[in-house]
């Protein structure tokens, strides 16, 4: 038997497709169908999401059914694009195309807001009306909580804190930007930076530990541990830029909580949390205005937030 | 006759109270009572208000009254502190108060807000749902409208923008922080600087036109005219700072406009505003993302965003 209001939340990412009935207001989750995303274009993956969702139990008695897209999401449910998912590169509704094939109000949302979803109603963002959520991983995003629920902005980009300027004129960014926070913060800005110094002659652990491959979260915390200068000096500019753009976010926004998350922090942990909350470089009106919490819900807080917005939307 | 649905605004300032009678839909504003703001406490504040919107013509068919105040606003309508009122101190419940004198609904909001919800309603900011305002004048102030309603957040701090750091360890701010964005783009902020490059030999109009009064915006634009290097410096830097603070915010907010007013932006006219907007100091995904307008509701902006705040609660 399905909980009395079963909704189904979906994490659609570039490598799986996760879905799982889920009870909105505990968070509960039960069933789990998941699927590689194909990559034969978003015709078949939207396919590929109506099957893995309709193949979950609880799917007869869903009331709704909420997506989290890695793209932007403007009006009620159109997908910009998905840069991560291979020939989304025009706007599709996704709420349209699925409503239509699973005969159920759908709901659309931006992945990473969905994950600050989670976090304010289930995570370490309880109690507070307003939250900003950071993902700190490969780049970094950002959610935003207002006044209880997701804000996604006209061009569905609000919470994009990663290409926030730090240093005018500093590193470059993936977007082709410079001196932005994801540059200095997030992990492929760090292993850029990384190699960059190991070519001018630096011995670091971070390139012995990754070789040739991807550098990654844990290779950064273990050289960290071993007490590698240049994984050090860079893991300081990583919480100075975080602690200046957070600071200068909870100004603007009068927030008092921000909750950190994201394979960067889940592999730092909360004495990374720590050393930005603690930082000189706080920027705006400081520390004392916002408090910073480390993520809790590091399991499937993309499908939770996904349920909770369709719960939100429909109920 | 009034008109038919008839709200009264009041823009409580520092040395004088003014209310008028205004449709919320159009702007338009009918009978106008002044008086000086007292010295003698908010008390005494409270009571001139009072009398300043019983003296209206329009009062007996209002349908409800809003009020901007130059302080924080809390929960319903609690005034935490104004700055520029004598002995107002600690929080005082104001829409409690004037309800009980006056018999009508009474709102209270942010006086900065207001003038944001002016322009976003009748001004500059038609046509867009997310709109940031940006006051400057003696500080730096601002105002954040979302999905079409102001946003003031749980401590009423929302859009405390003058204080986001843009130089880190730089210039004093009047608030005791350094590096903030009022300390370069502020009317007292640039006096400071001014006053200081002054003391280090440099001559500069701006001192000369002054004297050892206080250097206005008036001063500055005529020393800008007139090929001041001093003050084309000072403008240079509040004109990088603005664009850094402002494209920053931008891409948090997704925000497609922004609007800039106060004494130091009507001064200096739309040849600023166009200088901001052309800045390579622009932060974050830059200028492409939003568009800057000079304001547009230079007279009883206040009094009008008060009224529309007012129809905005009770509606």
């Amino acid at each position: 038997m399905s909980p009395p209001s079963a909704y189904i939340g979906v994490d659609l990412g570039g490598t799986k497709i996760l879905a799982r009935a889920v009870d909105p207001q505990t968070g509960a989750a039960s069933g789990r169908a998941k699927t590689p995303t194909p990559t034969t274009g978003p015709g078949d993956v939207l396919d590929a999401v109506v099957a893995t969702v309709s193949s979950l139990d609880a799917f007869d008695d869903a009331v709704a059914i909420g997506i989290g897209v890695p793209g932007f999401v403007v009006g009620a449910s159109t997908v910009v694009r998905c840069a991560n998912i291979a020939g989304w590169e025009t706007p599709i509704d996704v709420g349209q195309r699925l409503r239509a094939a699973l005969d159920r109000p759908v709901v659309v949302g931006n992945d990473v807001n969905c994950g600050a979803l989670a976090e304010h109603r289930l995570g370490a963002g309880r109690g507070v009306d307003e939250l900003l959520a950071v993902f700190v991983g490969t780049g970094v995003g950002g959610g935003l909580v207002m006044h209880g629920s997701v804000v996604e902005g006209a061009r569905g980009m609000v919470g994009e804190i990663g290409h926030v300027t730090v240093e005018p004129g500093g590193r470059q960014c993936g977007c082709g930007g410079r001196g932005h926070l994801e540059a200095y913060a997030g992990r492929a800005g760090i292993e850029r930076r990384a190699r960059e110094l190991a070519g001018e002659g630096r011995r670091t652990q971070l390139v012995d530990l990754a070789g040739t491959g991807t550098m990654k979260s844990r290779h950064l915390a273990r050289a960290l541990d071993e007490g590698d200068d240049v994984a050090e000096e860079l893991l300081a500019e990583a919480v100075a830029a975080l602690a200046r753009v957070i600071g200068n976010a909870a100004t603007i926004l009068d927030l008092r909580r921000v909750v950190l998350g994201g394979g960067v922090v889940d592999k730092l942990g909360q004495s990374f949390v720590d050393r930005i909350a603690e930082s000189e470089a706080f920027g705006g009106l400081g520390s004392d205005l916002c408090e910073l919490r480390l993520a809790e819900r590091l399991d499937d807080a993309g499908v939770a937030g996904a349920a909770i917005l369709a719960a939100d939307r429909t109920g």
